[in-house]
């Protein structure tokens, strides 16, 4: 298993789907010269996040439609891994906001429903997905999928490492004001869990909502290995499997007790 | 519900049950000096934790024995309510890692018995708590006691916060090296949980074993109300219910999935 290098992504949502693709295969661009294997984008990148209801629901395509082969298509070209958001065509009822990795053949590898939904904002636009993350394999690696406000609650996370989740991949558009998610949260994910997390976020605005940018990657102890400020930007971070394997020697599951934990599965 | 004042009392453990008792009736006079409602010990106070298997089994004694009298009659006497780590006899195998939160008029709030022991330390002296902990009422606050490495796991607090706890209260012997606790589980479990979250911890060493002090109360935004340093030391810190109402605005709870969580509640 080698070393996975993940560009993280910190851009503003684009202003169409043009613009978006084409923005996209410049980035792409410039990660595989830094090296990347595989580059996250913002939460919802593809169309715009904060779009309004009508809008989300004319631009939703299915998991395998136009848009999802255009990135495919841009994946296949520059060799490099993507994930990337979108909304995801549903016939009962809004759109789901939705995330998928496509690999560096441009091979679908998983597409992944925002299960926990964020406020007015994406309850007014979107349905909330009905299946927990799963883990898929590539290049050795076990990698989940989450979205935005889905990896602050620590049993996405802890669903994922149950299932051997290496690196959690998360797409994101956290607004300006809720910095302990990146400062706080993320790291604690990853240390709980002995597990990357790479946290990828918008910068800039849309209307009257602004994205607060931080985009980070935590390692399995918990430590920031990279960090943005506010402003676009593109990083590469090597995620090290040798931390994977020095951090497990200090594994909170052998010790989970989940014969007492059944309160935590109770619909209210 | 006005203010908690919680004292944190970082000290080492004593060298007898006599030593700590004249101690505990000291820091109790000195915490009312300072206005604290209530007092936490570190983890395993009343008769050392590192101190082997043999003498643990010796010195436990049932949660109504002469220990837990002789820290009521403290309690009574200066009106203090006391949350104190010891061992507590088990008929069944080796003793629990317990605690036990005793009011200011000096009655039981709670007993209760560590659920995830941690290493061969805790393996080697005790047998595991077998029931999850819960909420206890005292002065309108909704508490709850966690020991040491249960509070890492972001399972036990957020099933006390499903009872609604306001304030988690932990006893706690965290060694030098696991900085991390400290620093960042302890305010995550508060800020997910939308509780505060009060981390007593031993100072100095027992033996090979050293103490990490850096004792803590985080509030229910996540932020590190007080933090000591490395040495002994006794803070008072005020928990403000008003804190609550606001960070509440923005709770975790209302958005969870229980019906995705079956896994996390799986014996393996």
């Amino acid at each position: 298993m080698n070393d996975l290098r993940i560009a993280l992504w910190q851009t503003p949502h684009p202003a169409s789907l043009a613009e978006a693709l084409q923005r996209l295969d410049t980035a792409c661009a410039q990660a595989r010269v830094q090296g990347a294997d595989l580059l996250i984008t913002p939460e919802m990148f593809l169309t715009g996040y904060a779009i309004g209801a009508d809008r989300v629901a004319a631009l939703a395509e299915p998991a395998d439609g136009p848009m999802a082969q255009a990135v495919a298509r841009i994946a296949q070209h520059h060799g490099i891994a993507i994930v990337c958001g979108y909304p995801e065509q549903n016939p009962d009822g809004r759109p789901f906001n939705a995330a998928q990795a496509i690999g560096a053949d441009g091979t679908r590898l998983m597409n992944y429903r925002k299960t926990h939904l964020f406020g007015d904002l994406d309850r007014a636009q979107f349905s909330a997905g009905d299946a927990a993350s799963q883990v898929f394999e590539w290049r050795g690696w076990r990698l989940g999928l989450l979205i935005c406000y889905d990896v602050e609650f620590p049993e996405t996370v802890r669903l994922l490492a149950l299932q051997g989740v290496d690196a959690v991949l998360v797409p994101t558009a956290n607004m300006v004001g809720y910095d302990e998610v990146q400062q706080l949260l993320v790291p604690a994910r990853a240390c709980e869990n002995r597990v990357f997390v790479a946290y990828a976020n918008a910068c800039g605005s849309e209307g009257s909502v602004h994205y607060g940018g931080a985009s980070t990657v935590a390692s399995a102890r918990g430590h920031l290995l990279v960090t943005a400020q506010r402003h676009a930007t593109l990083m590469v971070s090597a995620l090290d499997p040798g931390e994977l394997v020095d951090a497990r020697q200090h594994s909170q599951l052998p010790t989970r007790r989940p014969g007492l934990y059944q309160p935590l599965a109770v619909r209210e």
